[in-house]
């Protein structure tokens, strides 16, 4: 039997657009692992009336409803009741659960700021599997009534996605038969509708498994996805798609299920046992924070200078100032000292450097909004890649730091990387 | 009168979690803006049937209807279709429209990349207010239909919020009538439920302006919201409101409406003439990213050193080696020397220096993981912050440069600073 699972995330501070509804993001990638079916998301605000007609429409089109948000100590957190109620469930106090939010406190010597409204998190629907908070105090929990499993999780993201991985997945797992297995194919390079026009009868063709084309920040990406007995089954499936994909976009497609640029990078980093170090001017750092993301960086990244005053160029990195003078500190030949600069600095085996105008208005030198160099320095020679990356500007600070990483990429695998230079 | 408006996201990689939910997020800001209430978000796949019956939810509820996503080139894209068929529009070909999509591939030089399946997008519901698209090819539209308005955006949120914020707004702006002006109240250092508990009379008394808190990664905040009839009375309205929560949590109030720590940091620095420069580890460039995110950082922020490696602390910041081996690289020595290192070789007024054990492994010293130092260094002397930030690596970085920032945000005002060393 198919599940179908809906999430409903509970804050007006969705609704306001204070935050974003990332709790939701986590959860569906992790049903999708499960082969759960999500077919809606509904976002309503922390208002009783509103949140039970969400309910009553979810429980019509879904067999699993999974609630974030409104579990904390505050007026507004008002999920546990509403949903109790909606299905006929009493909420009883919890004394374990009470006894670790008293600890959670003491723990932190914070008992100071414990006050009493902590203990409504401890009331919880009679009957219900409790989902412990390692990392808050409102616990988590699930029941079934009425031929729905209704889920019950707290908003914050830090306790949100943990819990749903520890406690919600081996719950759900259980309902699954059949395995629905899933590969993501990673693009570089090249439009939505090129690759779209390319594999569009590919597409249309497939029913089992089958192929569809996203955008995510200046990449493209294609989802594969097979349903079968077995694992084994599914992946059988998957491989001529996979193939097919490959001869149609040659190199452009830079790996399989790794997640991000950086951390295919990261993987050939380590393989080759290579490090790396940047240097960021316009990007500010934002390479150095995607790469040191990763938990174990520290292997292949030795480190970065983000080198944002003209000064600090020559003074952190050695840019001679009359090649900075003589070309403009956004040049071909600035990023390609920086590169080269960042990587004797820090003695890793490759250097990259970039230089360029994120805007949203130009500097002196008068070059348009997204003038970005990129450059890739190695032992064996180096490689500036000079691109326009149009208006915006975290949109070129992202595609900016993707063309480095894909000139790093490209070089650990051995593709041409732009005009190399000895 | 007042309007309720619903925005339906449509996308499966939605529903799979590929990509988070910004537009609706984004939108639902500037709706806030112009007074339109949102109690609902719907997130839905690329299925015309589910789509439709969305729709027919959405128009019971909400009397605005704002769409995202599915307005492209693919197979998948089919809101147009759907929309229109609800409010029974035919689709005719908009000549103007697929002109620009033509430019738009000729400025870009992608002529070769211009597929026929482009020009779907020129298709657009009869009689409709057209939105151009001036960051990608997929206009957007605008129609009335049974007391409806209809408002359709394309997904991607380089398109969509720009779109928005130049067409939809205008469009939108004339519907209101009431003036509805909100205040954001930021803290930092104090928990959710402490705020809560200090502020709850006043919370659950205020009717018009409202009081509301939600968390943000690590902070707290408070929003005040008033309605009337001309901007000035709502101000008066929301004045002691905000009074009030000033004298009740003190200086951990560090703005108001300046969206984040860096933002103050950045005012300050900037109206003091004075620079910056930051020395990272276990942040990785986090703090570099987050204060060059701003537009015209150069003004204040000179550049910083990513030293993840620890050789790179001395090579690059001139931290002693013996004072590394000594007190081991995650220190309170090391954090002020790094501090010290990177204000003097930047030749900035401030230098921040961050060192700590991110996760989610310790590493060979066996502090555990949250163990993070965090230390100013100015002219006249320097404080060192000893924090234990708990677990979850995103966590542990965003905490910890949320101390650094706080740390410069109180030397800059005035605050004491932790223990001031001269």
């Amino acid at each position: 039997m198919t599940h179908t699972a809906e999430i409903i995330s509970v804050g007006t501070e969705l609704l306001l657009g204070n935050i974003v509804n990332t709790d939701a993001m986590d959860i569906s990638q992790m049903l999708s692992e499960i082969g759960i079916n999500v077919y809606f998301h509904t976002v309503v605000g922390d208002n009783p009336e509103r949140l039970k007609s969400a309910v009553a429409i979810a429980r019509e089109r879904a067999d699993i409803i999974i609630t974030t948000g409104g579990l904390g100590p505050t007026c507004d957190d008002l999920t546990k009741q509403t949903l109790a109620e909606a299905f006929g469930k009493k909420l009883i106090f919890d004394e374990h659960e009470a006894q670790e939010i008293r600890e959670y406190f003491e723990k932190r010597l914070r008992s100071h700021q414990m006050t009493d409204n902590n203990f409504q998190q401890a009331m919880l629907p009679e009957g219900c599997v409790v989902f412990h908070n390692d990392h808050g105090t409102a616990p988590g929990c699930a029941f079934e009534a009425d031929g729905v499993r209704v889920l019950m999780l707290p908003g914050p993201p830090s306790e949100c996605v943990p819990m749903f991985r520890s406690c919600a997945m081996p719950y759900l797992r259980r309902l699954s038969t059949l395995e629905i297995v899933s590969h993501n194919i990673h693009i570089f390079g090249l439009g939505e509708s090129y690759v779209e026009d390319k594999l569009r009868d590919t597409m249309l063709r497939l029913k089992n498994p089958t192929l569809a084309p996203y955008a995510k920040s200046g990449e493209v990406r294609l989802r594969v996805t097979a349903m079968a007995e077995t694992d084994g089954e599914a992946e059988a499936m998957m491989a001529p798609v996979i193939a097919e994909v490959r001869s149609k976009l040659g190199n452009c497609v830079y790996g399989i299920d790794t997640d991000t640029l950086e951390n295919t990078v990261f993987g050939l980093l380590k393989q080759q046992n290579l490090t790396l170090a940047a240097a960021e001017s316009c990007t500010g750092g934002l390479l150095s924070k995607r790469v040191t993301d990763l938990p174990g960086a520290s292997q292949v990244y030795l480190g970065g200078a983000v080198t944002y005053a003209v000064p600090s160029k020559s003074a952190i990195l050695g840019v001679p100032a009359d090649l900075i003078a003589s070309h403009g500190v956004v040049s071909a030949e600035v990023a390609a000292a920086m590169a080269r600069g960042v990587r004797e600095r820090f003695g890793s085996d490759l250097g990259i450097g970039i230089t360029g105008i994120a805007g949203p208005d130009t500097d002196e030198s008068g070059l348009p909004v997204g003038t970005v160099y990129v450059a890739l320095s190695a032992g064996t020679g180096g490689a500036v890649r000079s691109l326009h990356l149009g208006q915006g500007r975290d949109r070129v600070r992202t595609a900016a730091v993707n063309h480095a990483l894909d000139m790093v990429r490209r070089y650990l695998t051995g593709l041409p990387v732009d005009q190399w230079e000895k």
